[in-house]
């Protein structure tokens, strides 16, 4: 079995310093390339959000995208029909109960769905299962404690713990990313290598401050308002005033600072 | 006046991803060149840990290191001559009463100076008038705030807290590192643009885990064991717990990461 990542996946060569991403798209994706023929698993696609770029990347891969929920998984395929992109399945199924023999699959493509397992070593374990030997999984996750701003507010650190603990609550690990390395090394990946990607945005850096700082993140945060108000985990105008300071950090003379990991790993 | 950046100065070209440096020089000053003939002022040189690499890269440029405390000034001088560097002169002298005629220099360089000063902005705006019309900045700093680690500990988290403190009260800060953008701006500089440099540390990086984790960062936190204790920021056994909480991220399955920030800008 040849290594698909001699042909088809350069990390160091086409990867670019953060600062120089135009999109986050361009951050986390531009360097992960699938070569022509090989069978790739996106498990839990969501609305394919990453899905799109991914098949865009690799024009010759075969791309299986698997999402556990009816609604979204069909709006995937809506996602993937209207960009006109062909090598793009969707499936709706669950990723622990893949559809699949074991061994199938080349790449391994998992992206934000590790934060939200309570059991993600165990997850990976298993996924790992249905690629082939020689095959790679790539592994994208946030992580919500390497967020920091300024102007510095407490307020708004807190407002952002909300979401962690929200998601602790349902069992998942808003600060994943920074473990990303153990948790592919205790599943029995190789080779494990992480690549932190930061995304900076300044006043010189406006569609990055808009694109990001306002309208993803802290719009993110701004969604878990009513859930964290009802779990009294703050209260309603000092979660205000920290998502207010969250908007105040994208103005021109803010900064925002946040960090995705993105790890690849090899099956021995 | 031509530009010198053009020439000296290609940050987009030369930089590289953080997980490819192989030390924090390398992290921070590989894309630092100053062409030949030019002249640089390095404000705050301190024991000349920042000058050597630089003039290194630069050895067709004269650099002047300036740095007030007499003893640190004297280890400069040791340190430049050990390596047989010719091109770097060391003064003893203040930052703030500059013995130069005003637009004397192509370049200033100030490396983890920022960090001590009550007043960074009046600091970069009085340093800016001994730059030549259209020289630059280069300003690195880094920036507690963006420590954060696995295994994660609360102990740890405030050890580090310690230190913020102690700078504080000094007339500092620590976590001054993502102000560079805003600070260069209100100091009048033009073009400013900040590249953040983080460090990653993981189980695969084990010279960056002893060097910068265990030997640079929480050798650091230990560094104010003593005035925390005294200063009754908190307890010894806790403090003692949480440095050893930071040795401990230092481990095979362990994760540190850290950010510093390198602005450049020029005087238009």
């Amino acid at each position: 079995m040849a290594d698909p990542y001699v042909h088809g996946y350069h990390p160091r060569e086409s990867a670019r310093l953060q600062d120089q991403a135009a999109t986050l798209v361009d951050l986390l994706h531009c360097d992960t390339f699938y070569p022509p023929g090989s069978l790739v698993l996106e498990a839990g696609c969501g609305v394919g959000a990453q899905t799109l770029p991914l098949a865009k990347n690799s024009p010759g891969a075969r791309i299986i995208a698997l999402e556990i929920s009816g609604s979204s998984a069909a709006e995937a395929e809506r996602q993937v029909a209207a960009a006109g992109i062909a090598n793009v399945r969707v499936l709706q199924g669950d990723i622990f109960r893949l559809p699949f023999r074991k061994a199938s699959f080349d790449h391994l493509f998992v992206c934000f769905v590790l934060e939200h397992l309570p059991k993600p070593v165990e997850a990976l374990s298993a996924l790992r299962e249905f690629i082939k030997p020689g095959g790679s999984i790539t592994a994208i996750e946030g992580d919500h404690g390497s967020a920091y701003f300024h102007p510095d507010s407490l307020a708004a650190r807190r407002a952002i713990g909300c979401q962690v603990t929200l998601q602790e609550r349902a069992g998942g690990n808003a600060m994943i990313g920074r473990e990303l390395y153990p948790l592919l090394v205790r599943a029995g990946f190789a080779e494990v290598s992480v690549s932190p990607r930061m995304v900076y945005a300044d006043g010189s850096r406006p569609a990055m401050a808009d694109g990001f700082t306002r309208k993803t993140f802290t719009a993110m945060i701004e969604g878990v308002r009513d859930a964290a108000l009802a779990a009294g985990l703050m209260r309603e105008r000092e979660f205000d005033t920290g998502v207010a300071d969250l908007y105040r950090t994208a103005e021109e003379d803010g900064v925002f600072c946040y960090t995705f990991f993105k790890a690849t790993g090899k099956k021995g």
